[in-house]
């Protein structure tokens, strides 16, 4: 597919110079660009890279000099990460599923599926199930029982999406996520507490009654509640609630392999990077962003707002607004002070033994 | 589907009082619930939230005062646990796969399935496979050649179970769940030991050849070998054996993402939470609980009734009832000691630097 | 399937003695070997288990007394690890597809599928998609329109490879795996800076804009190019890259439920064990082996030949050759010494304590 610098300038809301009808197939990093690429070089850093390429047309910071680099059309943009999320989307030809639905699908009599549809081969609808219009449904999808996705979801290949399950518009799951799996919840056989276990830090043999244990399974009979605008990362899953739903709001969006456990909470508009996990029934604010392999205990609350860095513990509650480092998690800031400190302990040592002989020499010689 | 308050009463075992014809659809939380639902208040401390819902039946604790709530039937309950599993088993439709298998699967000729199955959609169920009476299979599940699975067992859509896989009774597998994958086993060329860097804590560059690598491949002709009920979470991976089989003991239950690798046993009845990871060989006891994010190193033993926190790092071999947390895994109490003493250290180290100037000032004046 | 003595020492490029013609069904170790399998003792300290089963045929070490075992074949291996890795490759049956490409695969009529492929049931191949020859494909895989496979690929049951990937020859891939799923990557609404907040440790409500949060998307128009020898593990995702392809390097292996974000290049020859989550545009070097759940930050550089223990966290660059542990990761050593160090902070508090009391009597007493 190509596109003229003018139309990309047009999407990108951008001013351009030069040849607006020059076409460029792809977008590439200045330095590796070739004649049919438009070069990405938002930043004067980048200037350099241009020439180390063979691009004919770049989007440039605002006011560059673009005719001294050799180009024959330049678009100039004033926030770059903006302009890069509008050019990736106006280029993004996506997974191009064949339009229709292939004739391979079964998909139950009284599901409803919305005008513009585009379903792929060898996926399952189950009954009751309501689609709403322009979906994009990859190969080997399934979707259970009762369960309703709003407009315009895009569902790549291999998505599944259990019973009795609400999600809004704009939806966007990537491969192998899993969306109402059973909550993981077995209650100990009697005379069992492993809560107090946890509460005494005592020795598990002392609840545990030595026999066999036989653990009640608890069943996830609440579904799961998705907002609009949300996404959900490849084999990420979401448990479905005990009693009430397991609740994702609006805006809010998970990377890959996240686990998000039964009747969980979080609200809207929040990033969970890859291999966060989140455990029973805790609740997490609005606009929050957890790194890359953060654990949140069960049963807690992470206020709104609450930043926490790559693999950073939370066991307890965190306040509003928190930026939170660690394991435990503490604020980054103290979390910094204790590896440095850590850092110096060595030498703390020591000054110490060297204080314990200095004292010694004193009050001996007292 | 509806249940009236004597049915439920029945499922749980439990006494009534009031008009046990009552007939609600859903369980629900006692102040969101319609009077279509069942309140759930097991412990006085939930009665204040039942006059905010407008339920007419309730589940209680002992000797509540169900009329001056304003219920017209309520169940009375000792174990409030208990009651959730009772309660939520009874009420739990499940996928409602449909009955009878789908005419688009793919069994082989010599397959046994035994009776009453439902499999559904898209279904690959390979040479030799046995699978016992009662199988619920939803769309899309794979079972690779020469697999047994017990009777009762419920596939979500979705899992795959590889070849030479050995499954008991009244197994669950949730969507995504990969059985019988291939180990990550690989004997590094000849002149290079890993491992001999690992204990001499050197640098990797006193080993390595400097030559391209050129890792052997361990094949892993074991199988997996599964107990009675069993359950594994969405999108949870077992490797198959290199020799001789991976094992999960009877009643073991593993939670969403979790990974066990080649050789490992799981002994029976112990839970394994979200994105725990156990290497290689390593061996797991009975009745432990290893919280979410848990990693076990490989090669070594963990002993019954361990019971270790979130995001523990078991490096080495773990005793019986221990119960463990951090990383490298302490026991709880001196990990908790040490959280303390880290807290304590910015202090501790002006008092040093007090000492230091106060010794050197009695020195001085000697 | 069964093998003779002679057969298997062949595979091995082993001596043998004995009874060359034996035939055995399958390898087993020493203790739990039965008379039609192959024990496996290729240490001394092994030795004794072999009269605890009941093999007739035995892989032993160099010089190893085999009659006085009472066995009546036995193979010599110097290397024991390689001859485990000959010896399972030599007897690994895999997952016996069927041969041919199944009626029910839906295949786009201009993919080219090379000599001698074995597709199985319900799988979907997109338009423009080349497969080399030697194809071995599972049922349930999905391959996105123009990814290309080169030959000998090995693609188990689930796989889904997305659209505009490339990947070399002897491509091996555990069921669930997912390639070239979008990019986790969000630009914040103008006025709200996350990177500035991390980098000055401050509040998040001091850059949140305190309205709703509209995060613009940024596409993933790179594809994903892996090389030749590459194995990908169960459940593991490998995301596409924002404008440049993610690269994974020939002869590198991802076990299972590991992450690779966008943009990020892996070199060649690395292992990653399970749990492994890179984040995104990082580049990691040659020959690295990074332990279970080793979390990588985004945006930086492993060198060649970093080895990092079991859940180490690299926040920071980190030059070739290290031997990493802990989190933050420091050198394993330094790692050590901490831990050491943590264990004596209750006796230096104590010592503090008493020098305190020390000091303040000697001062005094002036």
């Amino acid at each position: 597919m190509s596109h003229t610098v003018a139309e990309i300038a047009h999407a990108l809301g951008a001013e351009f110079a030069g040849d607006g009808d020059l076409s460029v197939a792809r977008a590439a990093e200045p330095g590796q660009a070739s004649p049919t690429d438009i070069a990405l070089a938002v930043n004067p850093k980048f200037a350099d890279q241009i020439a180390q390429g063979s691009a004919r047309a770049a989007i440039l910071w605002q006011g560059a000099d673009w005719q001294s680099m050799g180009l024959s059309a330049a678009i100039f943009v004033v926030h770059g990460r903006f302009a890069m999320a509008d050019l990736t989307s106006h280029m993004d030809r996506g997974p191009e599923f064949e339009p229709g639905i292939h004739a391979s699908t079964h998909i139950a009599q009284d599901a409803q599926i919305g005008a513009g549809a585009s379903i792929g081969p060898f996926v399952s609808i189950a009954s009751g199930v309501k689609i709403g219009a322009g979906a994009r449904i990859g190969p080997q999808v399934t979707i259970g029982r009762d369960t309703e996705v709003g407009a315009n979801a895009l569902l790549h290949a291999g998505v599944t999406i259990a019973h009795d399950v609400t999600i809004g518009d704009n939806f966007i799951a990537q491969s192998g996520a899993v969306i109402g799996s059973d909550g993981f919840s077995f209650v100990p056989p009697e005379g069992l507490d492993i809560e107090a276990t946890r509460r005494s830090l005592g020795s598990a043999h002392d609840v545990w009654p030595g026999g066999p244990a036989k653990w009640r399974r608890v069943h996830s009979i609440g579904g799961v509640e998705i907002g609009s605008d949300v996404e959900i990362g490849a084999n990420t899953t979401i448990d479905r609630g005990t009693i009430r739903a397991t609740r994702i709001g609006r805006g809010t969006k998970l990377d890959n392999l996240v686990h998000i456990a039964h009747n969980v909470e979080i609200a809207e508009d929040s990033l969970l990077c890859a291999g966060v996990s989140i455990a029973g029934s805790t609740k997490v604010g609005n606009r929050c962003v957890l790194g890359g392999q953060v654990g949140v205990n069960d049963n807690i609350t992470v206020g709104d707002d609450v930043i926490a860095a790559g693999a950073t513990k939370i066991y307890t509650n965190a306040a509003s607004g928190r930026v939170l480092m660690g394991s435990p998690a503490t604020k980054m800031q103290t979390q910094i002070e204790t590896y440095k400190a850590l850092r110096r302990l060595p030498r703390l040592f020591t000054q110490v033994a060297e204080l314990k002989k200095a004292v010694s020499k004193l009050t001996n010689s007292d």
